[in-house]
């Protein structure tokens, strides 16, 4: 055991990372990547070494913000600071490499770890990509969700019941959160929505909704905004209910993989520490998606709802049209611009006013709402303003401007149009090029990053006319995307059939 | 493109990281965990970018100690930085945590970015470990193998033919290494091996050899030891061959998992860039070793005998017992001794000598001694002392004492014996066990950490008998090893047959 003088790094690094002098390090018998505990007067954490000569003098140790933090350092204060072993998590992250099945007490391990920072980025990832290549039991993943709920706080609402609702995503431009919760919320029922910020898409809820209002809430907002207003949309990051997700999610991210069993368990999870009484699930179904598959769809809305069972939540499924992007915009400012014009009743493509009022009827009839009457009601509630006028008391309960609307929603400076080189009718349009593109223009990190769709799947088009138009707010990145954009090519333009010979006509 | 002034950043860290100001970052549009390219007048450098306000000021890049080596900056250069796009080896890695079978171009891209450092610790823990769950194809082994050779130089030796052995090791104490290139080269043979540092072990043979001389040879001095004085002991690592192995083993060290299919790239690259024309392979195989059974043994002996032949090297291999640790000492410092003592003609254990001449006279063979007669060679150039006398030499030409002998080495001056609690005979020694406790007695960062084992299998054990010593620099690591050694306790006591009742007689 060292006593040592703690000191603020400002690096912003994903790990839980401490500088030790190289001579307290020997003294210590620590190395780069080694693993020590340290002690602030009973705030502890853990944390992998680094070692440096010269940022940390003998007798001082380095701590990024984030362990800084957590141990809630004063500049300057003596912390104490063990050895810690190699966690026995890593062994279980092994055998499921190996594609063993994992019992209830390897997956409190390795889940518990995760949520401690005991796992360097080398073993976070070992965890995910043995997940993602072996897969998991039913079993597994009902264990996996427990685990993922112990180890963060849940809300316990004074009212009830309540109400959710969940897209796993992969179709670009699905807005549809930013409609559905207004219009639940307007129905007189509680919707405390959490999402996920995105990680293999072009925007997750969350980031959309950032360019409208402050979607770092805690759980004590969340409660109140929720009983109160009705409908929140907060950043499930944002507060401690699995935290471990958005551990998990920082080593999926850079690999851009979602394995299966932890979709499940990341949703459900969450779901159930908010406190869900009734879910309702979203699942886009289409090529280049993230389900590319009726079977694949079929078999996600099984598993929610065998599990949500288990774990005593109400779920119902929705395979919907993935084929295409939902609406014309991708991106989180185009995409939050888009919702808001739906709100407003402006001009938005028909799908997406169709796609967010049947999931949103689906969970007015979760309420009571007459069966097979929910998808009418909640368009009802939408052209008549009253979603409008709720979405607008959320805004403003999260710290929003309450006068926004769709025309102050600001896009990324650079633009560029891309033009069509064939003339035909759009044939198929790629989702994941789509995200591609959008992901390269800067997004999600940069919100005025996306595109906006000048055509949909079976319009018609001519020569050098625009397909789309993508934003960016770095010239830089926008000829990245450019450039990607003319590599991919995103849109398939089937050609026009001409009757050059009567024999061959074709419709 | 910024252009920033290079600062050192004097932090040991694993992936090539720079520091940008936040400013910078935002201008140059990265965030943390963003790729960028370093330029300094020619010398480029791919890097991972962290962020920071305070390390760095605008204006200024920090470069990890490797990158500003790389790119031959001096304090205050100004260097050109350009943001990376994600390099597109990442979808290839997914394709083979899917089970998919990658081609040559997907090999040789993932091969060519690790070796420059373009994946994080994220991603190149998923090429491990993809390659773990799913393996692969001879065909893409076999490309697997040229593209790190062709990622990094090769020797040319003037004489030939090159002999080389090699132990794909797991079981402990096994340092044979320091027998077999003495005896080889004695016998006029030239033998210029290359080890690794030591990957799930603790310790590798270069880990080992380092408590004698300097095993950091560029390939120049190998080329000149070898030619001069026959043989030499070089840490692979230290020299540009194959150079994605050590970076590849930096994800494998921490998981502890050494793939099937990297293992047989790993040793054939590292041996054809070394120049080898024959190779002998030491395949031991025991339970609790990296090889467990005679049939997973024959299939790396076959696959090596094949692959060797595609590449052009004619491999023989030896199948070894290794079900208990090789001589008595585990730990580099007390294996060093061990096979120094061996080298002098001091007692050793049997299953020591046998197993080092049988290999070096296979090696003897492969070089024109007559087949069936290269044990018995080895062993007369052993005990006539040119072996000993060849070993200096070689120590010698590594800077290292020319004078030293068993006595001069010591191991970690922190010791406590481990005694047996039942009386019978040792049925088995787990290997497994036996590496993890000297690991965590220090090992193969502190040298001197490691164990002296006072009984094998088969020996007669009384209660309170010593079954081994442990040594360490450290007196907390100590602690840890023994506490580790009696909850696993690695030594199976089969228990006295007594004869009770007449009927139940037992041998």
């Amino acid at each position: 055991m060292l006593r040592l003088k703690g000191k603020k790094i400002d690096i912003e690094a994903g790990e839980h990372t401490v500088l030790l002098n190289n001579i307290d390090a020997e003294r210590l018998g620590v190395r780069s990547q080694s693993r020590v505990r340290i002690d602030n007067k009973g705030s502890t954490a853990s944390a992998i070494v680094e070692t440096s000569n010269t940022l940390v003098d003998e007798g001082e140790i380095g701590l990024l913000e984030k362990v800084f933090e957590e141990v809630k350092a004063k500049e300057g204060d003596v912390l104490k600071i063990v050895t810690a072993g190699r966690p026995e998590s890593i062994e279980h992250i092994k055998e499921k490499l190996e594609g063993k099945e994992l019992s209830e007490h390897a997956i409190n391990e390795i889940i518990q770890d995760i949520t401690d920072y005991k796992l360097s980025d080398i073993e976070l990832s070992a965890y995910v990509c043995g997940v993602y290549s072996k897969g998991m039991t039913n079993r597994e993943i009902k264990d996996l969700i427990w685990a993922m709920i112990k180890t963060g706080d849940s809300i316990e609402f004074d009212k009830n019941p309540v109400f959710d609702h969940h897209s796993i995503g992969g179709v670009p431009g699905n807005k549809i959160t930013l409609l559905i919760v207004p219009i639940v919320a307007a129905a007189g029922m509680m919707i405390p929505k959490t999402s996920s910020r995105a990680i293999s898409s072009a925007g997750g809820t969350a980031d959309i909704f950032e360019v409208l209002a402050d979607v770092t809430l805690n759980t004590d907002e969340i409660k109140r905004i929720a009983e109160e207003v009705g409908g929140t949309i907060a950043w499930g990051g944002g507060v401690n209910l699995a935290p471990s997700d958005d551990i998990i999610i920082r080593a999926e991210y850079p690999l851009m993989i979602d394995p299966y069993p932890q979709v499940l368990a990341s949703v459900l999870s969450k779901k159930k520490a908010t406190g869900a009484d009734y879910l309702v699930m979203d699942i886009p179904v289409g090529p280049n998606t993230k389900v590319d598959n009726m079977e694949a769809g079929r078999r996600y809305a099984r598993d929610f709802v065998s599990l949500g069972e288990e774990i005593g939540i109400e779920v119902r499924c929705a395979l919907s049209y993935g084929g295409q992007p939902v609406g014309v915009a991708v991106g989180p400012a185009a995409e939050a611009r888009e919702a808001l014009m739906a709100l407003e009743g402006k001009e938005v493509p028909t799908s997406l006013i169709e796609k967010s009022t049947a999931l949103a009827g689906m969970v007015l009839e979760q309420g009571g709402v007459r069966e097979g009457k929910g998808k009418e009601e909640a368009k009802r509630i939408l052209e008549s303003g009253e979603a409008l006028a709720k979405m607008k008391e959320i805004i403003e309960a999260q710290r929003g401007d309450l006068e926004v609307t769709s025309e102050d929603i600001r896009l990324g400076e650079f633009t560029k149009d891309v033009l069509a080189c064939d003339e035909g009718y759009v044939g198929s349009i790629h989702n994941s090029d789509i995200i591609k593109i959008v992901r390269s223009a800067g997004a999600p990190h940069d919100n005025g990053a996306g595109l906006i769709l000048n055509k949909k799947k079976g319009d018609k088009v001519e020569v050098d006319e625009v397909l789309f138009t993508i934003f960016s707010e770095h010239e830089k990145k926008l000829d990245e995307a450019y450039k990607l954009a003319k590599h991919l090519d995103p849109f398939d333009i089937e050609g026009m059939i001409l009757e050059s010979h009567p024999e061959f006509k074709t419709v």
